[in-house]
């Protein structure tokens, strides 16, 4: 199954959050950190999107509408609620 | 009876959720899983929807007004209100 | 009396729901049907209206202002809130 | 005193609610039936409206700002606020 | 001390409300009396404004920001909270 | 430390109140007393912007944002928050 | 880890409030205190940011979306959610 965001929207998978720090303690999460990691899987037609499929994406938790495809969790945002790209 | 919707909107027959995982077991829905899939019956006249009768689409389940056609359900939903299309 | 709507408004004179089924049962009205069907009497000097006097459309229930005359029940909506012509 | 509208405004005399039907009888009014009735007095300077003085106006009762000159209600509405003409 | 309004405002003088009738009687005031007479004082720069000094206008009791001047009472109000000029 | 507001914004020192009248009396404030006086001290890059530094301005107490420098009182007020000003 | 903002969005760091007077005494924070100061650690494309790397700026403490970074605070604001800079 291949799914086909219309208009400004961005299919997103979700990654999990890393919940340890660097030197491997478990950093407790709070209510501010309100911000997830996602990778772009497929965007819709828009031309004011620029972000391109494999990029990694911060976005804000409450944003977008949650589906679940063989057991895997995505979220169709809008191209505007993605708020910055992890570079390498 | 035909229903033609107009403007920017679009006819959509409601399919059944999935209810079973591919291994045969039932998921349980919960309250997170708010898409639902629908095939597009009729288009308003409207340029802007870049959909064609016969599509399966995924759109949020509190959009739209419901409608029953023979004891079918249908839902009437903006072109905007539609999500993604999901391709075979 | 003749009403005549102003701008993009639409005089729809409101039809009783059909309570039966085609076998001729009663079909329990649920809160989920949020939709009624009119008769298009009267449109506004708007070239937006893509209706004609005649049209039997679908508009959502709590859309428009209810007005009554010689007993009969209309409503006055904005073009923008029939939601669909049902044609026969 | 003359008052004159200003912008998309139209001064509006409020005519006393028609409580009898054709036949004679008293008709209780709901608190479904919002509309009411009145006579167009002056309007302001905007080429959007498309009313005259003395046309008979259907308007939402809960529209608009209410006056009252030398004894006689009156109300200021937008020209948008005006829902039908009534023509004799 | 001189008040200029900036932009799309005006500057009114509040005058009080006349609460006898014509015949001399008092005229209680219901909540249903929603406008207030003022005198324009100043206006700001903007060519969208109609009003001259001196125009005596109905506005929205509830509009504008209140202002006491040398124990007067004035009203800084949008061009647009300004619904109609009285004319002498 | 120099605070160069951005966009529309205009940097406001906020003045104490005026709480005697002319003849020497205390004047108690009332809740319908919205306003407030400052002396503009820097303004943002936009033209719209019609103040230059110096100026005495009217302003409504609940807009803009707090700040606090070197123990006096600032105010950071988009341009059309700004509803007069005082001239001399 | 390096972020890039999308849009007309910066990236800025948190920088702990000054809870010393110039004499050295500790300033009482009050809720009428609502900014914050922060660093520019990086801007999107939008040619309507008028900030650069490196800039010291004036936020409101409500605005934006918190991320932590290796322990770090940091913001992801709209530009225009930037009140103004801190020239040295």
């Amino acid at each position: 199954m291949k799914i086909k965001p219309l208009g400004d929207r961005v299919l997103v998978k979700v990654l999990p959050p890393e919940e340890k720090t660097k030197g491997g303690l478990f950093l407790p999460q709070t209510a501010q950190e309100k911000t997830q990691e996602g990778l772009v899987e497929a965007i819709g037609e828009s031309d004011q999107i620029k972000l391109k499929v494999g990029d990694k994406v911060i976005y804000d938790k409450y944003a977008g509408t949650q589906l679940k495809i063989e057991e895997e969790e995505y979220l169709i945002l809008k191209n505007t609620d993605i708020l910055a790209v992890v570079e390498k």
